[in-house]
C-alpha cells in the first residue's frame, strides 16, 4: 500500500533520505521484537483483526519510539517486518518501506499515556455495532473487567467534519487519545476501536477478551431485560487477575502461530 | 451441471460447432486469468461463496468479452477452468463445457456498465436477509464505505412474475441492470447479491466487505436504537481509500488460496 | 452404543441367529454405498449433523430394505459401517451390530413416502428452535425452494405424552410419516429434523440448505418486519433447478471429505 | 501462572516440603488419566473452553481426591500435567507446580455431592449471557434433557459483595455448591458455569451440549412467543439416553485430539 504513505511521512523516510529523520531509541532484545511480530499473528488468529489492523510497542528504553509492522496483513507479520517510529509518526532512521497512515493512533497514544507500553487497533466485526449505537460496551465477565470503567466513543465527524474515517495525522490521533482519556479502551464510530495495555502481552489479552465480551453483549441484550453486568469495583478487583492470567493465554496462543 | 445450459448456448457452442460462436477478444496474460481463478477461490475461502456463486473479469482489451469459470463450485475453480464469452452469454470459440445460467448477469452488467471491469454473484447467508426485508443495508465501517451510496432491491417477481429466481437469460440480466443502477451492490430478493468493481480486486474486497458490514448491521440491529452509519459524503472519502486498501487484503487472501 | 439396540432387533438379529431375520434385498453397487458413507461424513463437515445424526438410502432394487451406518459418528461412516434394514426396522441378515435406536424414522418414512429415496435425519442448532415456537419455517432463498411448500412440526407429545423424545418405535415413526405428509421437511419439537429427497444427492443438498435457509431466517426476523420470502410458485420453479444444482455442490462437498 | 497459587496451597506444596501435605489416594490406571487430558482438550476443540477453564476427574477409589491438571490452557493439556488435590484444594505429596485458583469449585462440589464424578468449569461466551439475565437457561432439546430440572445462577456478589469474580477459596466454593443443589449445571453470574456428571464421559457430553443448547435458545428467543422447550418429566426420561450416548459422542471427539 505504497500509495497510502503520507506526504510528511515520505519526504522525512523516502529512500536516500535519513538526514533528518529521527535516530533509533537504540537497539531492543530480538525477544521482545519475536513477541511483538507474533502478537500481530495472535489477533489475526484469534479473530480480532482480519486483513487490517495492527499493534504497536512502545520502546522498552526510549519512551518516544514505537514499534509497528509496516504496512501489511497482520496475520504474515515477522520481526523483520517492524519499524521503529518517533511519536510524530516519522520512521527512524529513515526507513523506506510503506507505513500505515493510522500510526497516528499509536504515536498519539504513547504520547497521551505514559502507563502505556503497547496498542491494539482492530475493526472487528463484534466490535463496530457498539461505536454505531446508543448502548454502551460494557463488562460481561471478569475476563473483560478492564471494561468495567466504561468505554468511551471517539466519533470522528465530531471535531472534523465528514472525513474518509481514518486517524491519518497527528491531530485526528491527539483527539482520538483525548476521547480515550484513562480508559483501556475507545471505540471509533463506524471504524473500530483501539485498546491498550501495561505491556504487550495486557494488551493483546484485552484486545481479545473485547472482543468475547461483545459478542456476549449482543446475546446477553437480545435476551431482554437488565444485563448484571460486572460493577465499577468488581472490574478493578477482576482486572487485578487478569493482569497475571494473561501470561497463561499467551502461551495457548503464541503456540498456536508459531511462536 | 449439463443439463442447465440453456438451449440457445448449446446451440451455439456444442461441440462441432463454433462456426456461428462469436470470436475471441484476443489472448490475455496468464496471470491475470490466474488472479480470476484465484479470485473464485478466495470469494470462498473468506465465506462470501459456498458451492454456488461466481466472480468474472471483463477482457482487458475488448470490452464485449469477459471471463468466467465453467459451471463449477468456485473453490475448486483452476485458471483452465475459465470461458471466454461474449455480452450475449455465448461461448467464444464454440467452448462445449457447462457455462453457468446466471452468466446473463455478469453480461449485462457490463453491458450497461463500462466502468466495471469485474463481477461478483454470491448468496451469502449474512446479505440475503437485507434482500428480503424493508430494512435497507447500510455502509457499517469504512471498509464498506461503498454502501453508502444505497444498495437497491431487484425483486425479479416486479415485473417476471414467479419464476425459478434465476437471472437466466438477457432480458432478467438487463432488468437487473437497470435496477443496479451505478451502484456497487444490487441485492436480489431470496436470493443474493451482485457486487461490481473497476478491477478485479475491488470487486473481491467489496464482496467480502458487504458481508462483513452485513454481520455488523445485524448486530447493531439487535442493540435497537438509530445507527450512525457512514454518511454519504463519509463514503465517497472512506471509499476512496479502499481503492488501494484491496491491494493489501489481497495479498493476504491470495495467500491463503495457494496464489 | 450397544445398548441402546432395542429388544426387538437384538432378538432377531443377534450373533448366531439370522434365521428370523430379514433377507438381504440383493447386493447392490459398491459405488453407491461408498457414496452413502460420504454422504454421512458431507452432512458432518457442512454442519449439519454433529456427533448425532443420520442419513439413509432407500435399496436401489428392493424398495422395502434401506442402507443405513451401524451406530455411530456420522463423520466416521465408511461404506463397511452400513446395515441393511427391512422396513420392520431389522437387520438383514442377522448383522449384529449395534444400530441407530431411531432407524424407524428412515423405516416408515420409507414406507408411507415411495418417491423417497434417502433420508437425512439432523439436530441442527440453527434448525431445532424453529420446531419449538410458532414462527413458521419458510423459504428465504432458491437453494431453499423446496421450503416453501411449508414445514409441517411434529411434536411427539401431542400423541405419546411425556417421552425420551426419540423416534424408537414403529408406531412413533408412523406418526413423525403421518405429519411430514408430503412434505420435504418435518421439524421435530424440542429435537430436530427430517429432511427427504427422491435420491442421496437432493437429500443431502436439501439437509444442508435447510440449515442455510434457517441461519437467514433467524436473521431476517431479527431485522423486523415482513419478509419476503419465496412464493409456493416461486418455490416450485426453483426447486426444479435444485434438483439439477445438487450435483454441482455435491462435487465440492464430496471431493472435502476425501471421497 | 505461578502468582495464582494461594498461599497455603504454597507453604502446604512447595518444592521440598511434602511432609505436610495430603497424601495420595493411592495410583490410579494410566488410561483414566489419558481420558481426563483428554477430556480437556475435547472441551478446548469443541469451543467450551478457550485459554481458561478446566475439568476434573475425583480419584476412582478415594472420594476425597481428585485430578486436575495444573494451571495452563486446556487445549495443552497431557496426562504428565495432572496434579492429585485434596477436597482442602492442598496437592498431595506435595507437588509444587502452579495450581488452578479456582479448583476449590472442584474441591466443594465433590464434597458436597457424592453423586459427582467429574466437574467442568467453563466460561463459554454462549452461557455466560444466561447469568447476566433474568431468562432462564431450559432444555432446548433432548441432548441437553439434564437442564430441564432447571439451572440456578450463582451470583457471588450475594454473599461476598465486591470480589474478583473468582471461586477461590473453600468458602465461595462451598456457597457455589450450596446454590447449585441437586443440579448438573449452575451458571455464574458474569463469569461462566459449572457442569457435573456421574462420570468423566458424561460430565464432558453435559458440557458440550448446555453450551449448544444456549446457542439454540438465542434463537429461539429471537424468534418470538413461548419456547416449548423439554418438560421435566421429558427431561428425565431423556436424559437417561444421554447417559448412555455420551459414549458415542466421546468417540468422535476424542478421535479429533489424538485420543
Amino acid at each position: 500500500m505504497r500509495e497510502l504513505m503520507c506526504s510528511c511521512c515520505r519526504s522525512a523516510a523516502g529512500p536516500g533520505a535519513g538526514g533528518g529523520a529521527p535516530a533509533s531509541g537504540g537497539k531492543v532484545d530480538g525477544a521482545i521484537l519475536a513477541d511483538l511480530a507474533a502478537a500481530s499473528r495472535i489477533l489475526a488468529d484469534q479473530g480480532v483483526v482480519d486483513a487490517f489492523g495492527h499493534v504497536s510497542l512502545r520502546h522498552p528504553s526510549a519512551p518516544d519510539r514505537f514499534f509497528i509492522s509496516r504496512s501489511m496483513a497482520p496475520a504474515l507479520v515477522q520481526p523483520d517486518d517492524l519499524i521503529e517510529f518517533s511519536l510524530d509518526g516519522i520512521a527512524c532512521g529513515g526507513d523506506p518501506r510503506p507505513a500505515f497512515l493510522e500510526r497516528f493512533i499509536h504515536a498519539e497514544v504513547y504520547r497521551a499515556r505514559p502507563d502505556v507500553m503497547s496498542v491494539v487497533h482492530s475493526h472487528s466485526p463484534t466490535i463496530v455495532p457498539f461505536g454505531l449505537v446508543a448502548a454502551p460496551m460494557r463488562a460481561m465477565f471478569h475476563n473483560a473487567a478492564f471494561l468495567a470503567e466504561g468505554v468511551p466513543v471517539f466519533d470522528i465527524a465530531e471535531k472534523f467534519g465528514a472525513t474518509d474515517m481514518l486517524v491519518g495525522d497527528g491531530e485526528k490521533g491527539k483527539e482520538l487519545a483525548r476521547v480515550m482519556g484513562r480508559a483501556p479502551v475507545v471505540l471509533m464510530r463506524a471504524h473500530g476501536c483501539v485498546v491498550v495495555g501495561p505491556n504487550l502481552k495486557t494488551a493483546v489479552f484485552r484486545a481479545v477478551y473485547t472482543e468475547v465480551s461483545a459478542r456476549i453483549q449482543h446475546q446477553a441484550t437480545a435476551l431482554g431485560g437488565p444485563i448484571a453486568a460486572l460493577g465499577r469495583e468488581e472490574g478493578l478487583l477482576a482486572d487485578a487477575v487478569n493482569l497475571k492470567a494473561a501470561e497463561r493465554a499467551w502461551e495457548l496462543w503464541a503456540k498456536r502461530v508459531g511462536q
